[in-house]
């Protein structure tokens, strides 16, 4: 088992780590990093959220995970490292977090990504913006894309699938209230089928979410996105 | 198991329903109805929502839940009906569901709906608004309370404490990208510990998904819940 | 003479009241109530308004006009118990708010409660969100529809004609500025004559200034608003 | 009576004025012209408002008080001839505007004028802002003022009693639902007491009305207020 | 060389003119007003801007220009004189100003100010409301234009052509993020040609940078414009 | 001369690029480019502007400039040849970019970057996003201070000097005319002087005016930016 899982450590203060696990909660990578470039020299020391929260026991799925992160990645997301605290809301995230984006559904990952980083943009989420933007650019293979659905959705070369798809996101995002069968139908019309509509409103909800718990905790991203895939 | 596992049925047509669980799907409780009066006429014959979703195979765990909702309730809440095309999601939203608003916390469960049904109204989400704003009703023994919320939270005669939450909760809805610092220590005067702080942004974070994944599928509310605890 | 108003009260104290006037301060309703189930318990002893006017000696018609409402309502509206701090005030308020919501219209009384509860949505204004959602509950027959306008009108399944109709009121509200010749049309192809438009135009507009002034004094409904037509 | 009392005419056709009252209509004042310079060009032949409505045979009190205003202005504010094609709602009008613009109370009339143009400027509304305009320029003998409060209420010099109500005013006009206590204090703090701040609401409010209606309509202010004290 | 070049004073203080440049400064126009009546009483003694910057030496071609606008005008428009305490930037700001509403261009000058005006209208901004306004009066020989894009161009009678100017121009200003082909082909469709879209949006810009430069340091308007063109 | 300025080329069509001066219009920068790694391959081979303008013959002085752009950059920023059709627009864009961004201040080049990128983060400019966040990263060493900047301001660690100019910057960009003298008093209790405070003004005046410009024309960044100083 995970040797951090035995300790209960605060999420919020990264100094003095000492296992790998406390090294990611810093944001510092180590063992294979995904990143083609050196991690940029960090900003700020800031802990990875602005809360106090003493970090719980791993079960031994979290604890997996986490390893699974770690291998795969270099990295444990900050975000998941910020939902450690507590195993049933930690397992609960990521069990919807897995299941809306890496699941089986009618949009390409690339697709979700897509939505991901134009709700955060409406959002302005520093967090999301960061940790999906970079999503986009791998996924796409066109780091420019990432850059523009960060900036203005608007000004990318989108298909007309694309823009219907974070059209909806969008305006479901900005105005909920006034999402109506007029939208609905509109994506019906760009060759969404009543699943993928729930896809896209389940995506662009669950980053209303993130966006929200982001900005309300200062959650800070890994250094290491804003380097890859550029 | 439950017999409404065994089939796929449309969760979005509500016609002809034979089981228990297809009743149910309609909104029209049978059994013991929690409501003191009786259930009013509904307005319209209107589905689930607006998606065309076959209902999936029931898994043990969420038929029983169902069963127990069922028991409970005297209905199963339409949000979980909407989910039920597909269990991986249901489990999901279940679990989440039920650790934020059910789950230990610093936060009483009547806090917890007072945020639901604040960022539901700045949201304006009927589907969210009607199921929640019951259970501050009946949570408070106060209706008007309820109905305070759901019309303008500014209006409620608030403890400081409660208005300090609402105002963090709104906030985070309205203008996500500007909460900071300053926020949240106007919680931490208030009372509020950095896990009830987490917990205020998650459940906030929480209702800006669920009222969205409503509104983008016209989501429409049990009628059972309008006539509950006036 | 109404024994009241030969004594200047003050308005926004509900405190001791003794007549039958004082009582209806309170919005505690003696007599006949017109509600089907006991008055829930304030959550307040607020006064009406947050504003402390010495009530005036009655004029022999308002005196009228109140006993009138006591006999046929249960109780005084506090909106009018508000005003009567001067005659002159009451009397024009009572004129137009009678011309308007009770006079001869081609919109039926249902209609301009509509349009009431749709602007005191936008405008989120509890008191006549309170005062005027049991209106539409009354005189639908069906309180979903009251709750619904209540919350969001868009989620209401309304004809072409109420739709076309609230879309206008709501959009006055909210953007006056852009009201135009192209918004007329739309309202004369759901069948609105010019003198109709006229009818939505005012009630929308006295909706928007009533809606401010109990906003602006914290005006607080009668308590027995909230069980009617439930 | 009145001579044009007798006939209904459509008050929203200008075309072909014979009678005093027709002239009227088109904004063109004959008569005694309060305006120092001659009445600029039209640049439309527009009607009052974009609604037919046939003029109603007026009652005494409405001929005379017309009479009384062609008399005092030289001509009739567009805005009663727009109502009068229904004399019970002439009459309302006509009551609640000079009881609130010409009536008893702690603000001047200038004040009250401020507070027109202010929630007038804030809704865009031309007829109000032309109408009212005039008499900021009129009452505080300071033509700047006017066009500053037309312009944005801000730029102007204002003492810290005009500023405090300006700011109340525009306030409860864009976010009505967040006038709270503190509004109120701050109005007192700047020394209005309870029965003024009902007023500036009351004028705001009543404001927030016209400014809709006219929009609604398209109302047509009349030219002469263009060059008046300038 | 001007006499006034040759020292350096403070443009936000216009106390104690002696010279004609310092008589510009308090934007009492000195020599031959332009404006057919008397400059009405200023309502402020305010400096021009709510920065106190030392006026400097002028450049031989900025000293010819101010000559030149006080013998065209009779006075220096005060943003000029704002900009006088330093001559690259008063000669960058000239340059660009004067190639835009002065130089060639498929665009009117009328039409030029018209868009001025209302990107003004939009930014609330005084300065440039006074200073075009008044420009928009001149052009057009229609003085109620110039009130009306002052008050809301959409209550204006604009040809199809100026509206869709103005509509561009206006959301350019509001939400320039959503400005997309679909807006320039609507200019097309009024008319307009590639290089008037440029002169367009690049005037739309000029103003939506003066309208800030004007609201950041409270810059006042010369009194002289009031009443010019009435 | 320069060759390019002998003939009158399309601005908005890259294709067919012989000289340095047509490679450029595509932003494929070659000579010397100033970027650590290979231009990313363009999502799109978009016209750098969406409008069809013929670039003029080039004046002496902006032949010059353009060539020292291409050996100093490696290649001419967008933003210069979209100008480039006219040289009295681009000789007055240029002088007054020049003077702003490069010439004499109390704000440092940094600071004058971070206003640049926190205004076009507010309009959502990609253009500007693009070409001026690089300019952030290279003057602060800290490529995620640039990020944050194009993301949201206030997740950036700031010193109170770089906030409380930046809140000026974007107060002045999303609502001018709330900008007071509070907000003056603001920057110069953080240090500024009144010659600071109109060089924030300027600045943030100024990139209203080219976000604007950018999103009207649809202007592409040089595909360059993104690789450089990450």
């Amino acid at each position: 088992m995970h040797k951090a899982s035995k300790s209960a450590k605060t999420v919020s203060k990264a100094a003095g780590a000492k296992s790998s696990l406390q090294a990611i909660k810093g944001g510092k990578a180590a063992g294979k990093p995904a990143a083609a470039k050196p991690v940029p020299p960090a900003d700020d020391d800031a802990p990875i959220i602005a809360l106090n929260l003493p970090m719980a026991k791993f079960s031994p799925a979290m604890a997996a995970y986490f390893k699974k992160c770690q291998d795969k990645l270099g990295f444990i997301p900050n975000v998941l490292v910020a939902y450690a605290f507590d195993m049933a809301k930690l397992e609960a995230f990521v069990a919807m977090y897995n299941d809306l984006m890496l699941g089986e559904s009618g949009l390409t990952k690339l697709e979700r990504e897509m939505i991901a980083v134009a709700v955060s943009s409406q959002n302005r989420c520093y967090y999301c913006l960061a940790a999906h933007g970079v999503a986009v650019r791998q996924y796409s293979g066109n780091p420019l894309l990432g850059e523009q659905i960060v900036m203005n959705y608007r000004a990318a070369r989108l298909t007309k699938r694309q823009r219907a798809m974070l059209d909806f996101a969008v305006k479901l995002t900005a105005q909920p209230w006034g999402v109506e069968d007029a939208d609905r139908e509109r994506l019906r019309r760009a060759g969404f089928s009543d699943r993928d509509i729930w896809d896209i409103a389940t995506i662009a909800g669950f980053f209303n979410m993130s966006n929200r718990v982001a900005s309300a905790t200062d959650m800070r991203p890994n250094p290491a996105y804003h380097g890859q895939a550029r």
